[in-house]
């Protein structure tokens, strides 16, 4: 069972290779890119203590002079000041142009790895080997890397295309079951907004909300269709001009929502399952699909175990205020990426605050 | 007087903008470029005092809405630290994607404020207006923006083209004699690798070593060649990936001096300078150029006030371990820029030690 998909653009094309196993053939895997002999492992201190000796061992084999860097987890730490270590190894290790740092990990790690990659001598390579199924159909792909400012999520990065994106689903085994979940909010995503086929094998699955409940094979079809929307969706807008935009699907109201509860009561994952579930009402509000579509993906969204509803204690108005702050405000009117059919989104800054306000009062 | 350069970039291309006065005009220079409404000035507390206000007015005049900051002068501010006040003021005054940095100041101010635009929201624009000589023909032109990690410069950084770059050369008139000399030392390096007739006209100058004896027109020439010599190196190798590394005459045994001395006692031009002349004599040595036009450059360097000797107190074994060190090192080879004519340069990692080493103990 292998799935390789092109990420399309030009001189910085890519492959996401997935596969199960494929974490012992990290070493092999890379080999082909040409890479210079050093590397820098970049993870964190649970994942590295499951993964890192197997990735240390397959990338030794091969060749290369590796490090390793251990960054604290959790998205407090996703800092400028954090990814100071990752500078001082890249030193201390004296990683040239031709070097590589890998990330072994979620998209905490990712992201800020591949800043780190952009950054130092002003870009070198790197692999994205995601750990966490949201980093396997999202985060690892598509170039976008950075940092929080003390006062908002990924205000500082640069966009740094990794060389390649390796994935192998056995990791998620060691997954917690929430943030396995909290992944499959992004799948549902890709359903909702590209692949419909992908929407509708989610709806036969019988269950969505554990790994161990998932055939292999569904798993694999999960990863290589969601893997392919992303691909499609940057190769066609890198830069984030235009469709792109897109894959914002949710995040809307799943921003303020993570943001009003300080990033730590609720999971990206699930506030974009609550976004999403917003983003369908509104779009039923304003005659753009139909009650059944909504109920499909609601029940979807159920399936996987995510929440539906806006955690208590919530200001409605405060999620006014929030929108409004985002950084992908333009000229002050928030623009929502709404549901027009399974696949199917259109873009759109005509929502008014009454409707929002009428749709946020029923998710209680 | 008046110069306009052009920079090929593709979509990323821009002009340079020479002519006395330009900084009353700032704002109508920027308006074409279809900025949004915001911008914040970033430059320094001296150079703020100076021309901080004529700035503002101007930008204001012209609609739009101004931020300033002001940052640390001198290299060890020039910091991932540092930057951290840029990104509050960015976040304070809600610089969205289409929002400007204005870098008013020498090559630091420039490098920092240009890494910040690049990283803020993932890069939003920049525009470069240089207040050094130094920073008039090399550091706003060509996208190299970064800071420095503890241990060594320029190591964190990223590629990041201004949206326009403005000349305003009545600014030199504050700057100190010794800053202004430093710059000629670039000046001079365009002449020898790049732009012979520059060259020759720099040797009919009476003098070099202070702005005040300079015509305005050929002060005028001198930026207007400069800015076209690197204009036209960056537009053929924008990534520094070949071509690019001829601007790096003078500066392998330059950034050695540079560090052992703490980059504090030599300027960067100075060091240049100094390198210049030690790559004059290694090509002398190899039979690449001849006696004469070894003592052209000399005598030209001399004409221009600057350091031609090693300063006291060196060790040339240090130099050659630095020279190992530095970031452009590949394949532990040093790689030197040499002349082989006026205008003419090649590039080569065959230099044995001996020579190096017989070429720097004649410099004391
Ligand atoms: N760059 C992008 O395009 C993009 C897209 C979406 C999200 N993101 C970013 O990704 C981050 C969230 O990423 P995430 O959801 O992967 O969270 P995460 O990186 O914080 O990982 C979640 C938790 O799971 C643990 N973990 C990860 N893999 C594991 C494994 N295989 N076994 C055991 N434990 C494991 C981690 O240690 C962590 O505690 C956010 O910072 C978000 O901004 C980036
Ligand atoms: N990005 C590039 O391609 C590139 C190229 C060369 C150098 N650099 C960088 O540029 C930096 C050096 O720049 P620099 O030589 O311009 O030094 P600088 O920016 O430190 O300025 C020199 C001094 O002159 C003062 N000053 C500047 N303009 C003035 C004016 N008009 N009137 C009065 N005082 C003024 C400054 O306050 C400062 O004290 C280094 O950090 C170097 O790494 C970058
Ligand atoms: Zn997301
Ligand atoms: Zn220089």
């Amino acid at each position: 069972m292998e799935s390789v998909i092109r990420v399309n653009l030009e001189q910085m094309s890519y492959d996401i290779a997935i596969a199960p196993g494929s974490l012992e053939k990290l070493g092999e895997l890379i080999t082909p890119l040409q890479l210079g002999q050093k590397v820098l492992i970049v993870s964190n201190p649970e994942i590295f203590h499951h993964y890192g000796q197997r990735v240390i061992t397959s990338v030794e084999k091969t060749g290369f002079e590796v490090a390793c860097c251990t960054l604290p987890a959790g998205e407090p730490h996703k800092t400028l000041e954090t990814l100071q270590k990752v500078y001082d190894l890249a030193l201390e290790h004296r990683l040239e142009r031709s070097a590589t740092m890998i990330a072994l990990g979620g998209g905490i790690v990712g992201d800020m790895t591949g800043f780190a990659a952009s950054t130092w001598l002003r870009g070198i390579n790197v692999v994205q080997v995601p750990t966490t199924l949201l980093a396997m159909v999202d985060a690892s792909i598509g170039g976008k890397t950075g940092v929080n400012h003390p006062q908002g999520k990924n205000l500082i990065g640069a966009f740094h295309q990794p060389r390649k994106v390796i994935i192998d689903p056995l990791v998620l085994k060691t997954l917690p079951e929430r943030e396995f979940r909290a992944g499959m909010a992004e799948v549902i995503k890709y359903g909702v907004i590209w692949d419909g086929e992908l929407f509708t094998h989610l709806e036969q699955a019988q269950r969505l909300d554990q790994m161990q409940f998932i055939e292999p094979s569904l798993l694999q079809e999960i990863l290589q269709r969601s893997c392919q929307s992303k691909a499609e969706v940057v190769s066609k807008d890198e830069k984030e001009l235009g469709l792109r935009a897109i894959l914002n699907y949710g995040h809307t109201i799943g921003h303020a929502v993570e943001s009003l509860t300080g990033y730590t009561t609720v999971l990206h994952g699930e506030a974009v399952g609550i976004g999403m579930v917003a983003a369908s009402r509104i779009a039923v509000k304003l005659g753009l699909w139909g009650e059944d579509c909504d109920r499909r993906q609601l029940a979807l969204i159920e399936k996987a175990g995510l929440p539906t509803k806006l955690p208590t204690g919530l200001n409605i108005d405060d999620i006014l205020t929030s929108l409004l702050t985002d950084k992908k405000v333009k000229n002050k009117k928030v623009r929502f990426i709404l549901p027009t059919e399974i696949g199917v989104v259109t873009i759109t800054d005509q929502v008014s605050s009454e409707v929002i306000r009428e749709v946020l009062q029923g998710m209680f």
